[in-house]
């Protein structure tokens, strides 16, 4: 494989990502804002540019990981954005971002002549570097097609879900919304064992051999009841921007989601007392203290 | 094993655990209130009892499955109860109570030098019928190790919680509020995925293959896609009970669940609006008529 | 006026009604559970009596005002309950209890050929004494007829809904709801207020001479905006049994009132935080702490 | 007083408001969008304009009151906005809009050597042809003197909130949020009563005649009791947009409300069931509905 490809945003996930798809024998254009966190990857043969428009090439493909929807956006399409040079080419968007910013890019692709397709991803850190990332795919079934051998070196699974270019991004916050979901309903029940006397650890042990015997029980249930929030995997401060996704996207469609509603509430009070750097199950806190639990 | 054991209360969970006692040997003396539905187990060898106090004999072993806390108190303590009857024997209580109940009534026992064990179970009456239920115990340990051929005959495995009566039963509701917010979880995730023209089975199936791989989610992932409620599991109704008794003991501990409160509500009105024949996860029909869909 | 009114509880409330009584020219016979807190209406000519029994003559008329449903059935219905001393009497029941409960007085006193009305009040300790409470009743025409003048003493005003024992209870519950709701709003919008820069007082001094200009938000305006919460003028853990009837009462009618749930867990936080002795607007509280404001 | 202002916006709210500065003599600059909504005004005296630039003098005064936060930066500083034309004049920022759109545009005004006070206003349209308008003001003070003719023109009363440029509109997002929040108060309060056979209307009556004798309660009591929703006095479709304004205050400021977020809920769902265009009182309809009433 010898296509060039433009990879955009080397963060926590991204870096790793990036150095799956040099490993698989892709070559790539790297950029990032912070130039020095691109470096690492120059080592293994990525060449480092120093604007999005540079990591693109005319027809090619351009994957971005950014933080959120104005980065996205701001790459593609700001006043260095990679749109132009890309051209009739696919801009492969792997960040977790709003369906409606999906459904605008997509458009704005689209009227040059070039592809978009929605190509969202679950796992942390760690499962990114093990190409063991769930990837959800929307949009153009040719442009799906073309970024299929870049998803399978990034992941372990894909799950596609049709051509309507937000449909990914829908997915995916609607699967962050239930991680969230199953994280508050922990710590409510662990508050009520815990003042009855019943150790949350046991509680969780029983549960993940049980009934919940799965990733996201296991593991939130574990950091939740050992209050294991520091280092964070996922921050609570980008919880946040999720689960206000999630709210957005809820807007408007006109589809009350009163878990989602409290959700935010929980990280907001989280931030309000200072624990935006903590891990995202911090928000576990909030049921814990409105029940005395210091 | 020849051991006696009275068995109270044969409905859609204690008919087939019994027929397990039975079939592991144990010899039962099995009380309903509505005797026609033991009339079954009897062609099994069990003897048909006419009152509570009839099922017990002294210093013997009672186990009630009933339908709720007043049921169980009374078949214990009321006019015709077996507690006199059976003396410094065991009561191995396997139904869904209060924590709170649990303590009066292993009190009430050990007045009179009996002991309680509490043992409620989870599973649907499919798993008991397959000996494939979970079992969580708590109590004192001479009982609980008295009773445990009993549960060992129909659980495939036991979670211990110590000796506090209750425990166990903190345990079983938090366990039936936690598959409660998976439940509403999911279906505020399909109605917003169906208003943005992602099918509810599709999300469901990937799901299940990835972050939410286990039971829970799979049975009521695709139950709530498929709007699969008739004919009932569990019913709805009964559900209002767990939701009550979660949040009664919440009450009794000081400790505010939110999520348990919202369950409730969507439980209440499921009932209000004709639907406590259903399932419980209609429950997740709120969430859509909410959001709109017919 | 000289007949003859038993009088049972004189708390907080139930004194300085009693008083008003004695002044109206009523001759009263006094019971308390805490004798010594009658004392000091022996001072204005009330006779104190042993036993609820001893408060009540044959078909004449008993007065309760107890603090929850429990005292006032055992209070009539009880070992030395006042029913069977009181016959084809008048009872008039001022606390505030469920509709049920009192639904299931009535019934019972009307198998004794007896009359029972229920006539709930709003208003603080000092309105009662001011004769300023409003009050609120429901039962029998007849027995309401009789009932007037003892009421005329008491209040500003009588508000009637009907011959349903239990209606004017249902007023009552939902008027201590719609304070609490408003108390949970103001707390919400100061926390908005502060966390922005605007003083909680200058917004309640401009809803109170606008908007708002009544009663409840006056009151609790200030109290909320100045944190005045000790002394309790209504304490926070009675706050609790109020929410809790309201809630009792809705899941009864099948009726869901997420405002109410979200009041019942503000003041259960408080009540895990150690708050039941300050005043039942000290659930303001809540949304400071999840503000962040200390 | 023959100072020119000019005045844009001049919808069921705005077009009343100038007239009334018409008549109390000022000299007035229209511009709308939909010329022919201005047009009536013209006979009154003012000047039509064609464009928001059109509408102001050097060093003058507008007054803006629009639908929302973009119609109002687009008026000021759009491709044919005002700000320009006005210089160092006085933008008086009469609409319901987020604080930080007040801070934003109050900055962008101080950058040319502006002015910028917050001025909205509590009132519908009858109040504010009646002149009863109250209104809330932040910003400079010397800019805040220069505009109370203006404002005292219009409405009865008028009440700080300081320097700050975003503070009036903070209390003006709440004063919504309480008003919002009564509404649903009372929706709950009147299904806990028509189920348990208490008809709405008589306890609107007494609430209104005791505890909540204020214009809030007196007037959105009686319309959801009678359920008089059409025609609409403000919009539940608008209702959405104001109670979105203080979810996004509330998130920007790390302040969980969740009677807010329950309330945004109410409307999203009545939107969804194609409410938008009855009046925001109708928001009271979900509670019924949850309770099955038809």
């Amino acid at each position: 494989m010898s296509e060039i490809i433009g990879f955009i945003g080397t963060g926590m996930m991204g870096e790793p990502m990036a150095r799956n798809l040099l490993r698989a024998g892709f070559r790539l254009k790297v950029y990032n804002r912070t130039k020095e966190k691109a470096r690492a990857l120059a080592a293994e043969g990525a060449e480092i540019v120093d604007t999005p428009a540079q990591a693109a090439v005319d027809g090619g493909i351009v994957v971005t990981m950014l933080a959120n929807d104005q980065a996205v956006e701001e790459a593609a399409f700001g006043p260095r954005g990679f749109a132009p040079a890309l051209g009739k080419g696919l801009h492969l968007s792997m960040s977790t971002i709003a369906p409606a910013t999906a459904a605008r890019l997509a458009e704005r692709h689209r009227t040059q002549g070039g592809a978009y397709v929605a190509a969202p991803v679950f796992g942390p850190p760690p499962a990114a570097a093990a190409k063991k990332l769930w990837i959800c795919t929307s949009g153009d079934e040719a442009a799906k097609t073309r970024a299929k051998p870049i998803l399978d070196a990034l992941g372990q699974g894909i799950f596609d879900f049709g051509e309507e270019p937000g449909a990914a991004n829908v997915v995916k916050l609607a699967g962050n919304f239930l991680i969230m979901s199953a994280m508050e309903a922990l710590a409510e029940a662990f508050a009520l064992a815990e003042k009855n006397g019943v150790a949350p650890a046991a509680l969780a042990n029983m549960l993940g051999q049980t009934l919940f015997n799965c990733t996201v029980y296991h593991t939130y249930g574990r950091f939740i009841a050992e209050r294991n929030y520091d280092p964070p995997r996922f921050r609570l401060d980008l919880g946040l921007k999720d689960a206000s996704l999630v709210l957005d996207a809820a807007r408007a469609a006109r589809t009350p989601m009163p878990f989602a509603a409290l959700i935010q509430q929980r990280i907001l009070s989280g931030l309000a007392k200072g624990r935006g750097g903590l891990d995202w199950s911090a928000m576990a806190l909030g049921a814990r203290e409105d029940a005395g639990l210091g």
